[in-house]
């Protein structure tokens, strides 16, 4: 099944303790194209401007992504800088400049109306309606958001809501929005604003998987180096969608298993900046890590 | 096979959100042991004061706990009282009275010298030593610390972990000992600190157990609501200590399974104030949470 996916696409400049990357491919539908790509093809809705790198389009066309949906505007392309501390919790933004960002106005080509799976990466909220209504008949609509977005533009988020099979959160997130601190409480509160399943991405600590009242309880893979965080989460989902759009089945069972291809793209995204390490990727990697997710969490012959 | 602790022997007075208990039984070694006591006869070393109520010496006798070697000596048992903030991540600490624990020197009946399984719970790394130097032949050492001792007898606490098999620590105490934030960095430079394996227990977030090269990665038990905290850590060490002492069997995937008996007792534990919830537990309490830990993370057939 094909994959759209509506969100990102910037230059990013990033410090991490463990060096810095200037002007490099960045924004959440960048990072959750390059994941997903492995798994189910992409179509990308997005702008950029006029001085975006030859170079980056021909990445994104390299893994096969349809760019038909990405807009290209007079203007500078959507910038984002920022820096990491030590426990690389949260990222300390040091610039933002949303330029043809600002005035998108995401229209769908003929040929992207009928994707049957949709991603609403992290945009504003009433972008992420927009999308999806241009839509005909998503069988599977997947959210994520940003604090930001929950600072500013709450019950447009929580509208967005409504219309999600899957909300993908972080844990800052999913505290903010079910105002509580307990994440199992959050996630639960989370369950009755709309989705069908909600997932909290808890970094080191891996992740849960709401459905019903059935809870997973996903590992995070065990790297003692984090090179760079930025689009973990967006790379994350990439895995998440990508194997549902693979398989086509979206079985309790088959979600858990895409918690588990999200940690593995999302475990791969932080061992270089921007995506370097995802375009390094092979499927023998992505199985591999796969299978010692199983290793990690086994406890019984 | 019989476990020997040595530890607190306290009353407690404690505050969170859920409610306040006041002159409860606590201590490391109380949760220890009624935690433990559903798998294998424990002896304790311990003491406390003259005004130590004979209900709690009952509730312990109750348990099958083997009190020998628990002195009482003229004076006021340890006494500590504390509360808890919304995260429960951390007590904060109203009083500390040590009492006779002050001038606590652990003389082992002849009775105890030959235990083969040896839990050194959060006292002094000093008399932890001294405990284990009266034990003939141990054929299993854990120890646990605290921050206390961490901040305060560093060389000690390491002196122990020369001894141990396998060192029980939380989150914060393994940064603090392993000197980094990573916690995954962390277990691998405490397992070259002398233990054959470390356990690193993340409260809401599970627990990591590194043997070697191997990492397991359990889970938490899902509780939204804590009622108290205290004694979790232990209650934990008294599950883990538990199989293993019950099993005799000390493979990896023993130990992981102790792991995930130390999180059941663990999770039982916060759901009553003291040691209440641990004595109203059932064997099929004990066996049907265990059994939900795999369906926690099971994510194949």
């Amino acid at each position: 099944m094909d994959i759209l996916v509506v969100g990102s696409v910037g230059i990013d400049t990033i410090t991490t303790p463990h060096g810095k990357a200037e002007g490099v491919l960045g924004g959440s539908a960048s990072h959750f194209s390059c994941a997903a790509s492995f798994f189910a093809p992409v179509k990308l809705v997005g702008v950029v401007g006029t001085d975006f790198p030859g170079e980056y389009i021909d990445v994104l066309k390299a893994r096969g992504v349809d760019l038909e949906g990405l807009q290209v505007c007079p203007g500078e392309t959507f910038r984002w800088s920022g820096d990491y501390t030590v426990d690389y919790n949260k990222a300390h933004t040091l610039e933002t400049r949303l330029n043809v960002f600002a005035t998108f106005n995401p229209i769908l080509p003929e040929s992207y109306r009928d994707a049957k799976i949709v991603f609403l990466a992290n945009i504003d909220p009433e972008l992420q309606t927009q999308v999806l209504a241009q839509v005909r008949s998503p069988s599977l609509v997947v959210g994520d958001t940003m604090n930001y977005w929950i600072e500013t533009k709450r019950e447009s988020v929580f509208d967005v809501f409504k219309r999600l099979d899957v909300a993908l959160v972080n844990d800052q997130e999913a505290r903010d929005l079910a105002e509580t601190y307990s994440l199992i409480d959050a996630g639960r509160i989370l369950l009755k604003k709309g989705p069908k399943q909600v997932v909290i991405k808890k970094g080191e600590h891996g992740a849960l998987l709401f459905q019903g009242d059935e809870l997973f309880f996903a590992p995070a893979y065990p790297y003692g180096t984090v090179t760079d965080p930025t689009g973990a989460g967006d790379s994350f989902a990439g895995g998440f969608v990508g194997h549902l759009a693979r398989t086509g089945e979206f079985s309790p069972l088959s979600l858990r298993q895409a918690v588990i291809h999200g940690s593995v793209m999302g475990s791969l995204n932080v061992e270089d900046f921007s995506v370097r390490r995802i375009l390094r990727a092979t499927d023998g990697d992505i199985r591999d890590r796969y299978k010692s997710f199983q290793d990690l969490v086994r406890f019984w012959r």
